[in-house]
């Protein structure tokens, strides 16, 4: 794989990639809260479009390479999330982004709206925080730690919301 | 549990929960994927706003009985599956089903627009095949012989749209 | 209830319920006309996905501590009005809050596509000003007073236009 | 008053106004819901712009009347409901019908987007269950007898989805 | 009429009416247009909910007044064009005014889907000067100098565009 | 011309065009209400694609033949309306005709969001009669029985609506 | 390749290429149109989703074989055009099939909106006649034939159209 | 042709034509594209609706003017590429522009859902730089040099995502 890796890829777990560098911004949320759980992942940058056989390569390795999930954002004709699913039988999480004419709703239709056969389960537009604790839910199926790290999660968003001041 | 059970339930790992009884054809594609691949499976009908607490219920109880993925299917203001999600950190798959006036396009925004924190994997608009494939996808993190079935799966798709003629 | 109380709660009457305290600017005309009325309201932040127990508990004893009218405001997959209607028979006004990708449309049909048994009042997105007034005209139905301000407000509002130099 | 009347009218609480005769079959649940509670309405068909003089009096004279809510329907360029609310400080309840063309997203819109000043509450596309059950919530404010039957109502709501057999 | 007049207005024939003070600006091209035509016009602020009675008063009253096209513009639930076309067999124009979260789209839906009996010649969303240009044309069925104004200032039109450095 | 006409032509007023020949069933009702006002008409198949120059010819002849209002009808792409209205400055009326797949939202918006300097007056999707009301109400402006006829009708509108028995 | 094979394939110049089996109705204008300009073409069932290795070589290898011009015909989350052009740079042109729920506004949008550097030429939903036509057109650029026939055949729409009788 | 020309138009292959000046910005990645593949090309201001003659005369001369290819740009009621494809059959493609208050939603629509018979090639809102990949794709059918060119762009495309460093 030719495509530059970054941090906390020790045995990732989590494959997060991107059809565009330009949408990084948009998926840090699910890089820090994957950094905050203690998951290892990887982040690529893979187009459907721009690189097909990298991007299936990727899909068609990722299970053998130990990733146990792939988050795959895209915006506009947002093929990407559903082309890595056609090769890999891992659970592919779609983030919809938020595309500059019609606001993430060509991203949303292009990735949930998927044919029978081949699921890609998909996240708000701009979801990536979602997009990262549904990985981590995926992957507690068989790690409890994580199963009870998500409980305190949860607990602290309830603390935060009663807390607030208005 | 008040809800009616249906078969295949010894050791439910999936539960697939419906918002009103009238959607129930809708998720027979489900029902028929899951028994397909050996997964033991229950089938509620609990409405988010008819029966919220039994909602709420089994969702806080699900993973105590074994559940490992929830299925929800809902339409209109579909509110069933983020529901569910919020007393669970099991991995909820949401199905928005085809409206009467919409389309289905209120359904599936009131299921796929979820605020950070509280994710739900959204499929098609009367995705209900592809629920159940996610669902099987997410049981194989841990259960080998389910991976080989989706990828047999796989091939016998790639089979069937070969062979067709045209 | 562990959510923090804001001013003007004695005896409230009306309910304004937030499902984040990033909302709470669109919610601030509901407060601002509330007090022109001299109508007692109280401010919580409670969210349907976040804190579920706590809005449904909030919903359930909402009548017994003299609510009238519940207002629940929420972006997005805006279930909050939809998860409080479900848990009283009290009338409950959905404002959806325009959200950053679709502009509220989601919120406006997460809201207002109610199931047959179980209504919303909705009003525009980000329409916190008529929330309020609906609130108090349903109020008035047996406050005589109430009755009569909305007919000078209304006369305010008439004049306003009529006075208008363009 | 010219407009045809229909039965239970005597000292109807209710207005009930149709924008088009054609539109009485989408109402006819609002219809068979407030005899079921015993609540008298009245039931005109008036428009906002065939017959706006009728409609504008119509909404005039009701309070007087002694009508206290009312449940107004219209399609397409639907603007009856938002006219009578412009001639009352009655509660309006707007149902927005089925459109031909655009399956009442139109209708939808041109009912709940009001400008602040004149609320009208908007529920779904056809939701005429959901108008009476919101009128009957409002009348309930100073009829206790009508509040206990909507709890069984929800009771029995309740118990249908329950007893499910799916 | 106690609403506040303009300038231009001896013997006007086109009266403008807006349905909020706030929508002035989106206007100014309509009047700078009948300015440049030298058609006598009015300007009038008149709600269709606020000051619903002056509103349907002012298109009673066109007719006798002299005026012989009516634009109106209007934003969400736009009720202003069809509400006074409901008081008026005059030409009425519906310019439907950008909204803030539905970008117009709901303006637009609300002003052309009239049902059948009263019609509203409605325009592009923002589109003052078309609805002014609009009115110069029918005016000009007998005024024959207004046509061959408008026959220039499509000659000037056609100069620009073909003038242009790009 | 070669296109074929059709009846009640002696010294047509209003041109009804449509850009295809499968459009003629929705634009039957012009047709009748016109023969009701007796208005003299002639009804043309002329499309801005399939027969460009016959169409701009249509237009930029229509004045000189005595044609004082076009009506012009299509659907999806629909370009007619726009196309006449650039080659005249006659007042165009245009129809937008329901589509097959975007239900008419692709011929609306096609035919509303004209450009600023050639305006189209757009009437709803299918609303074919009160093209012809308009084109009346139009040409009414120098023929005070068409006037009258108008406000017949309108009376009547009224009375068919009053007199609904529901 | 294992696909099956149809008529008309000595030297296909145009490779028609189906998401699914199930479209084959809606492409048959596409098919018939071809036959009609003698212009020998293929036709396959591949999927981007279930058969992404066999697109992908379809696309990699269609120059070599002599393709000039793909049409690739796809419903719902419509992958297939935009996968087949990351293989080649031959002009592919994208039919988005009319879907259940959206209509095919989720086809378009998967179609049309493709990112910088890899275009596909989108036709109108359910637009089969407009893909084969665009590629004879595309063909036509050093076929002289072609764009003769192409002309006659627009001669004989336009005729078509001047010759009904309505 | 009384248009403004620009450079690189010694025997100009592909037209380009702005509907208006104002869209010259969003244009500009086709003419740059096009000279980095030393395409010629020329760049015009004609509008469907404000120079109609011209524009037709446009499409009906530039077959013989030795241009191969147009790409027609427009927003809103987007009739230009409709209307040039009516009158040649060059290959013609479409990009609609984003605008003002529907976000080219409208733009779209108006162009790619053209009746069959005269089809239009469209890219994405704004696709400027497709348009021209797509132009440079059909000249490359009798042109080796510039598929030559292609497969480089497509190349250095690839090594840019994979050089991405995120």
């Amino acid at each position: 794989m030719a495509a530059k890796k970054t941090t906390n890829e020790s045995a990732p777990l989590v494959g997060i990639v991107l059809g565009s560098a330009s949408d990084v911004d948009q998926l840090e949320p699910a890089r820090s809260t994957l950094k905050e759980f203690g998951v290892p992942f990887e982040f690529r940058v893979l187009s459907a479009h721009r690189t097909p056989d990298h991007a299936l390569r990727y899909a068609e390795e990722a299970e053998a390479r130990g990733i146990e999930v792939i988050i795959a954002a895209a915006g506009g004709a947002a093929h990407l999330p559903g082309v890595l699913a056609a090769k890999t039988v891992l659970p592919v999480i779609g983030v919809p982004v938020k595309s500059k004419s019609l606001n993430g709703l060509d991203s949303l239709l292009s990735i949930v709206q998927m044919p029978a056969g081949v699921p890609v389960a998909t996240v708000a537009i701009d979801g990536a925080t979602n997009a990262s604790l549904l990985a981590i839910s995926i992957l507690s199926g068989k790690r409890p730690e994580l199963r009870a790290k998500l409980k305190r999660y949860r607990k602290q968003l309830a603390e935060k919301v009663l807390g607030a001041r208005v």
